[in-house]
């Protein structure tokens, strides 16, 4: 481990910021951020904006023109050493005459995974990794849960009441959180790789689960996925309008009806139930790093069962429901205080008038 | 309205974390804090410690001796006119020859309610009022519930899940919430006037109700109340042993066992329930400045549907039980969203791994 100095820390904090500006467009890629400095003194910065646009590492370069030279860049990742759209950052940043590189971690993609800091090291660079490395990981948890376990990060959002309700036996539920809460739903939408859904939802509450912003911001729209074993629910709905990408899992058995314009993919179901790895395996395969989940009771109860739940997002309002209303998880069937889940909280903020709850298995 | 200067507020600031010094002791009396300053230096300060003791006024005079004359003397509360275990606090301030009086409200307590001011005013005294005054009430909404409503502020606590549950099924609740949210618990208790529990939670829990420290600290034990309308539950229970008093309240109808030790007490029943503003109203009665709620879903369901909630103290762990567990509120049979109860979030708190929200009604 080599020793980082507070100019160091400040710099990669910089480039963590950066990295997140990118935090809505660089699905599948990962959000990466690179600050060139002499010392003190920044002389280039930049992020990754798209899959398909320069890396970070191109950007910085360009801004420090001439000034690149004996300077130390800072990465959020491990350079890539690879020809992908773009040329391998590695040998640019040799080329521009770094004399340093501090990245904040390896990149697990198999195609770099090392290389790049070989590839630096060999021309003489002094590289160091590690540093902010949680808060890096952390960042793209969704890319690398994909890379690692070849699933997508699973987050389910919930919103509830004190009393833990998310809808009246009946099944309304609007609206249960506030105006503020419903905006930043948004931006964890746009986040995501993909936002699930199950049938059931569909056919109540018709969502369009959509991100819909109220100034102008650009983002890559998510995969709109619903569980839906028979295919009840293709003919109609708002998820299936918009620009958005939609696509409908079903048992291996359902009957596709002639003219379904979406798309569709048969996932196995076990005992008559989704077979929840083998979904998110599905989404993994078709490069979706996060999964933001909205749906009911028994899907968010059964992907926690599942133990396939890595956030929980959680908007807690302040109002009471009663015990007549819907419950927050179905299906767990406990009976002892021992079999209870275990969550942390990572993160409590207020978002209006509600509270708003970020929370992560206790393992992990 | 008077003028109010920076010192001004910060010397009422620092009576009122004196007055605060009482929270646990005062009972039934309110908490009062006073300082006595020459400009920006006190001289002398006090708080109210016990009924029957000396008020915050005689300890700050005490302390400031001469140097009271020609001084300003910031009280939390108006000071007395009446002769009651002390001399009235106002011509004990005109005696010591104070400038000025600046207190952060009017004293609606029968034999006060402005007379304080009168006497402080007729002897030449500058007297100003108001300041921070929503902060004073605050402080002591328990004795200001009792002096101005007829009845105790009544505080619900609950400890629940994620998912809104206070226990399994079964009715096991050892432990939802961390040992720090317990110990918290027992701060709450302290300040209480009254615990009030139904037979139904002596039955299932069989909890001492008393209050208990990991280090020695000064209270005046609250009165443990159990509604336990056939008085089912007297021959049992942690809930009578203890130094601590105890007071069953029952219907009417009730045959009292003959050797009953503890206090008794019948309130009114309408319909199979107790009346709850009866019961409320008999605890001011007996002097409670506030009641603290340890309760099943039943009977917190009541108090709220009843109006009669003034605060929700609502432990969160960060643990999910399932739809099987218990509710957190029972009884209350909305089926539609335009019923829910609505609440502000008055303070959210990290304590351990839980959540500790304080929630008032609404419109309070």
């Amino acid at each position: 481990m080599t020793d980082f100095s507070p100019t160091d820390h400040a710099m990669m904090a910089r480039a963590l910021r950066l990295a997140e500006c990118g935090a809505y467009t660089t699905k599948p890629n990962p959000m990466v951020g690179c600050v060139i400095a002499r010392g003190d003194e920044v002389v280039g910065e930049g992020w990754h904006q798209r899959k398909g646009g320069p890396h970070a590492e191109v950007f910085a370069l360009q801004a420090a023109g001439e000034r690149a030279k004996g300077a130390t860049a800072y990465v959020t990742l491990e350079p890539c050493a690879h020809v992908g759209n773009t040329g391998p950052c590695a040998d640019a940043l040799v080329a521009a005459g770094v004399s340093r590189v501090v990245a904040a971690m390896r990149d697990p993609f198999p195609k770099v995974d090392g290389r790049g800091f070989a590839r630096l090291r060999d021309a003489g660079i002094d590289v160091g990794v590690g540093l902010m490395e949680a808060q890096a990981r952390t960042l793209n948890n969704g890319f690398l849960s994909r890379i690692e376990r070849g699933r997508p990060w699973v987050r389910v959002k919930l919103a509830c009441s004190l009393d833990g309700r998310t809808a009246m036996a009946s099944g309304d539920s609007k609206w249960i959180s506030g105006e503020a809460s419903r905006a930043d739903v948004m931006r964890w939408r746009a986040r995501a790789g993909a936002i699930l859904t199950g049938a059931g939802t569909v056919l109540a509450d018709d969502p369009s689960l959509t991100v819909r912003f109220d100034e102008p911001r650009e983002f890559v729209a998510p995969l709109r996925v619903v569980l839906d074993p028979g295919l009840a629910t293709v003919a109609r709905g708002k998820v299936r309008e918009g620009d958005a990408p939609t696509l409908y899992l079903h048992a291996p058995d359902a009957k596709p009806p002639r003219e379904l314009a979406a798309d569709r993919a048969a996932v196995p179901v076990k005992g008559g139930k989704f077979d929840l790895q083998a979904v998110l395996a599905l989404l993994a395969q078709r490069e979706v790093n996060d999964v933001h989940v909205e749906t009911g009771a028994t899907l968010a109860g059964a992907l926690l069962m599942a133990g396939l739940v890595d956030e929980l997002l959680l908007y807690v309002a302040p109002v009471v429901l009663g015990d007549t209303a819907r419950p927050l998880f179905g299906g767990l069937g406990f009976t002892e205080m021992a079999q209870r889940l275990q969550m942390r909280m990572v993160e409590t903020r207020r978002i209006g008038d509600d509270l708003r709850l970020l929370l992560h298995p206790r393992t992990a």
